[in-house]
């Protein structure tokens, strides 16, 4: 906890009276600001900042549930190429899907327990397989996430404007304006989202799941009424017949619908203790609500003869027809699906700038991503989160259809990454010999590790490899059967994405080993202070700014660049009065350059320095107090300093005379 | 001249031991910059870069000349709403214009002899009338200059398309494609310009006195036939009645012609030595030829009964009527008219710079427009010209009618100005007493004040009190009848300009009046040096800013913000090991802030400061090589910078640690 180590500061001090500690308390800034974005959260209320299960399953689970919202829709816009005949597909599809999702949900369940301080696949891959391929997880899920906030988002606009098709021309403008909001929120930190959302989502799962009572209870007693007014049908490519390749393309769709199980694993630390277990539950409750939704959805939307359209949701068609119109419960349930889909974006604003924060705590992404807000948040990737989700929806013009085919690639290759990273880890634990579990490879130390000893590692390996493998084929599935579609550009960003990781990390490891204290030896302290101080006039600023010179070292030169011969005269004739026995040197410049001859100059003297002398070139700059005055001015100040930054041995001070 | 008093500075300084001169040859650009705009032109060569009596002429009377290319047809376009039957009264109108011309000609003869230095409307009125009429002069031909380029940018455009109809459509691109090019070749400098442009000014003078010529034999032999295909007719509104109000409004637009005759008398200063008489000898040559012209144009355009058009300029009906179809002698022709009206906008660019120069000079505009460029040019006058130019281009679409109603209201209020002015010192110079004359006010020191004493300064005196009253009148005139057209927009710029001016030249009266080193006395030198060194890490950077910061004093303290409790520690152990002897302040920042704990340590520091003491704040800086690194770090250097420049008492050093 930083107060403890906070106590500890304090400590040290008090024992060096070097050292002296002093803590500055919260400083207030403006009114709006606070009301905006709530009052400063002290470090030390990060632990509180937690969640219970019931408040987890809304803040998490709303992203695997909210799948259910779009998954049987992108199935059916698949199997419609083939025509009518072929949507009944999408029932047995389901079931395939659904039970590919028990086999990620045990293994997930393994890795909460294996890895209560969060186990995402960045973490897992990083700890089992090495820093290669838990970059390539840390690239897909950040896609991912960025994915999920365009399709949730848009998804969501798509049910608002199936209940209220006025809204139909300004999709567009809608989902960005969610986005904002969403991000608004999450700038104000995860607790109160969570408070904001738990109503909503289970609004949600009770008003679906009723939905979907009243809808069986009439397939049973055969009074369930067939869709009145189809909308029309959406048609993604010119019609196929039935083909595998077609079936598995309608497949690959359909797995949105597992999307959002890692995030509970990755996110585990929002959880109240013990956390392991929370989240556990939390994850099985998920997983079993999901499976009866999106079985549910798929098994009525295909008795009622609901087609995928642009205008509709498949949602949408089904409850209308439950409940026989657009009654109330109809834009009830409509309503709350609409709101959990943007619980769902809300979800990857936890998640992507957590995850962000922690590559960049490895050093593989600028390390701003991982310091932290005035409220507890990382604020920085929550707004890079929001910037590039927009852009995504501009693109592909909030059509969830569009987005679909980039979507799932990366948390599949997440879940195959972090299976084969758990059979790995159980593995090395078959290895361990009891007692001895203190030494061993890295991943042994895990607090994790005690945990998983005494427990059957051989099945816990067999589960997770199996799972590896199916979720290894899925991928490849993707890969292949949407690769046209825009698979292509996840595989073409993946590696550029890995790159920059390369490029950022190679650059801190590189700044640290130059400015390494191993090794070194203090240089000899600076005996010498050459000032050198370019003048434009002869007034109180310069006077003040010679004085200020003056107090640095008694070896000062003053320049003068005559650019205008009549002017350089006055200026020299005053210097003689006002401060004679300082060195004044006058640089003709007959091509009435200004900052070029001081330069080489300073540059000059900088060469010739003896040793352990330093140069510091003293700039008087007239400040303005009124914003355009600076355009009666030039710059010479800045641009002095901005040239003679890099020049070795030489330091710019600007000294501003600020006049009022 | 420069060179000269260069000289003294070096004398000056040969006698001060504590001063030193040196001169700082011309330092290289890169070869691309020098093969655009010319090698660097010393100042001393600014005397050479002076024209004779031929140049002149090409260089200045392009402005007046090129106006006889669109003054008729500005007539006519008014005219023709009160049908064909009214196009006859252009003949009349011109003759009338022509007498103005020749009034106007005389009063600036006088204003040539007597500011043989520059005798623009600007100084004319700063001598003899005093400030404001002064800065009303300058606001208007300001205004003025910078419709010059515009109108004669179109015109030349509208010649061009009447000879290659293709071109039609693409009117816009091409006027602005061709401001671009005038204003790179200003960029280089007068002389070039002058030689670049002087063969094409005479071609146009002979070919359209040519095409006169042949035009009046064949309509003396009766053989001058009427146009053939004319144009279709532009008509600016709905007709009416020839009514005094259209004639007075026709008449307006037709003194057009007149714009430019002042473009001598403020270029004068260009001329070869004796300036006044080789300007005045142009000034006459110029009148002579405009006049000839303007009513030949006029009086053949009539008699071959010429339609204005947007489609095909008068001048080109003419020419093509005249020689009878579009041969090569016409293409000459208007290639001519089209350059010389390139020109015209080129004299602007001699003008608008060197007066906006001349103002900046007295303090009304901002100083940076008085520095000559490498090429002793005003450059960013140049570059200011260019781009409002261009902006009204856009505006109005490149369509010479539209511009017309704004054109010409400042060159005559200027007019009026300045032929007051010389009214006035006429008066003034017949109190001069002979041989008193070294005493008396300003305008009586002048350089022309000692020519023009031994002249009958009555003769004079009524000259330009007639030419100011014609020229007043003329401009009634316009207000009058332009007004709704346009003029409205003139009117109302002018008080906004005056405004302008008189808050830079209040701003930088304010300036010198805080700066003046009248009754000041040197403040005390400062005793002691308090230096604050904020520090995010020890590391070789830091620990060569803290050498740097005990090199100003004994009295270092140390900062550091331990956001990160943890890091903290780090820091504090690390300090003892590498600095245990110099001062650390750890700020425990529980709300994470960075820069508000140290801003205020530094800022309570500067209160409770000694007297004669100053706080240097060294903040040591990381200077990334490649520029996307600075993503990779925290600004917090330039940040601590902004905030605390204002702070009294507070000098900020960076310190950069270059790595490489």
């Amino acid at each position: 906890m930083p107060s403890n180590s906070d106590r500890k500061l304090a400590e040290i001090a008090r024992q060096d009276d070097h050292i002296s500690y002093k803590k500055i308390g919260h400083i207030p800034k403006r009114g709006i600001w606070h009301w905006f974005f709530g009052r400063p959260l002290a470090s030390a209320d990060a632990g509180h900042q937690t969640i219970g299960k019931a408040v987890g399953l809304a803040v998490f689970a709303s992203d695997a549930l909210s799948s259910t919202a779009y998954a049987t829709q992108e199935i059916l816009v698949i199997l419609a190429l083939a025509g009518m005949g072929a949507l009944h597909l999408s029932v047995p599809l389901s079931f395939v899907i659904v039970a590919l999702l028990l086999v990620v949900t045990i293994s997930y369940e393994q890795i909460i327990h294996a890895y209560p301080s969060g186990g995402g696949a960045y973490v897992v891959a990083r700890e089992n397989l090495g820093e290669w391929p838990a970059l390539v997880a840390a690239a897909a899920l950040l896609m991912d996430y960025v994915l999920t906030v365009a399709v949730s988002t848009s998804s969501g606009v798509a049910q608002l404007v199936s209940a209220v098709p006025a809204l139909l021309p300004f999709q567009i403008e809608i989902a960005l304006v969610m986005v904002a909001l969403i991000t608004l929120v999450n700038l104000r930190g995860v607790r109160e989202s969570g408070a904001v959302f738990s109503v909503l989502a289970y609004a949600f799962i009770l008003l679906l799941l009723g939905t979907l009572a009243v809808g069986f209870m009439k397939y049973f007693t055969g009074s369930l009424p067939a869709l009145v007014e189809p909308p029309e049908m959406e048609l993604l490519g010119e019609a196929s017949p039935i083909t595998v390749f077609l079936v598995l393309r309608a497949f690959a769709n359909g797995t949105a619908a597992l999307t959002g199980i890692e995030s509970i694993a990755t996110g585990i630390t929002a959880f109240k203790q013990p956390r392991s277990r929370n989240a556990g539950i939390t994850l099985i409750w998920m997983a079993g609500i999901l499976s009866t939704l999106f079985i549910g959805i798929t098994f009525l939307s295909h008795e009622i003869g609901a087609v995928p359209s642009e205008f509709e949701t498949v949602i949408s068609q089904l409850v209308r027809t439950v409940f026989g119109g657009r009654d109330l419960l109809y834009y009830l349930a409509v309503g709350a699906t609409t709101a959990i889909l943007f619980m769902a974006a809300n979800t990857a604003f936890a998640g992507f700038p957590r995850l962000g924060a922690m590559v960049a705590g490895d050093g593989f992404l600028p390390r701003q991503l991982s310091y932290r807000g005035s409220r507890l948040v990382y604020s920085r990737g929550v707004v890079l989160l929001a910037l590039v989700a927009s852009l995504l929806i501009v693109v592909f013009r909030a059509r969830v259809s569009g987005l679909i085919p980039l979507y799932a690639i990366g948390v599949f290759l997440s879940f195959t990454l972090s299976q084969t990273g758990m059979a790995r880890r159980w593995w090395k634990v078959s290895k361990i010999k009891p007692g001895k579990n203190k030494k061993g490879t890295r991943a042994l130390q895990t607090e994790g590790e005690v945990l998983a000893f005494d427990r059957h590692w051989r099945t816990k390996m067999a589960v997770n490899s199996f799972g590896a493998v199916c979720t290894g084929v899925v991928m490849l599935v993707f890969v292949i059967t949407k690769f046209q579609e825009g698979a292509w550009l996840v595989l073409l960003l993946l590696p550029v994405l890995m790159a920059c990781f390369q490029a950022v990390h190679h650059h801190y490891k590189d700044l640290a080993s130059r400015l390494t204290l191993e090794g070194f030896k203090v240089p000899a302290p600076i005996r010498h202070q050459k000032v050198i101080m370019p003048i434009s006039g002869v007034h109180r600023g310069t006077l003040s700014a010679l004085r200020y010179a003056q107090s640095l070292s008694k070896d000062v030169t003053v320049l003068h660049v005559a650019v205008d011969a009549e002017a350089g005269e006055k200026v020299l004739l005053k210097w003689q009065k006002w401060a004679p026995d300082v060195n004044l040197v006058v640089l003709g410049s007959p091509y009435r350059l200004l900052l070029e001859p001081i330069l080489r100059y300073v540059r000059n003297a900088a060469e010739h320095r003896k040793p352990n002398e330093i140069i510091t070139v003293v700039v008087p700059e007239f400040l303005p107090r009124v914003w355009w005055h600076s355009w009666l001015h030039t710059r010479a100040a800045q641009l002095l300093r901005m040239r003679l930054l890099f020049t070795d041995g030489v330091v710019v001070v600007e000294v501003p005379y600020v006049v009022d």
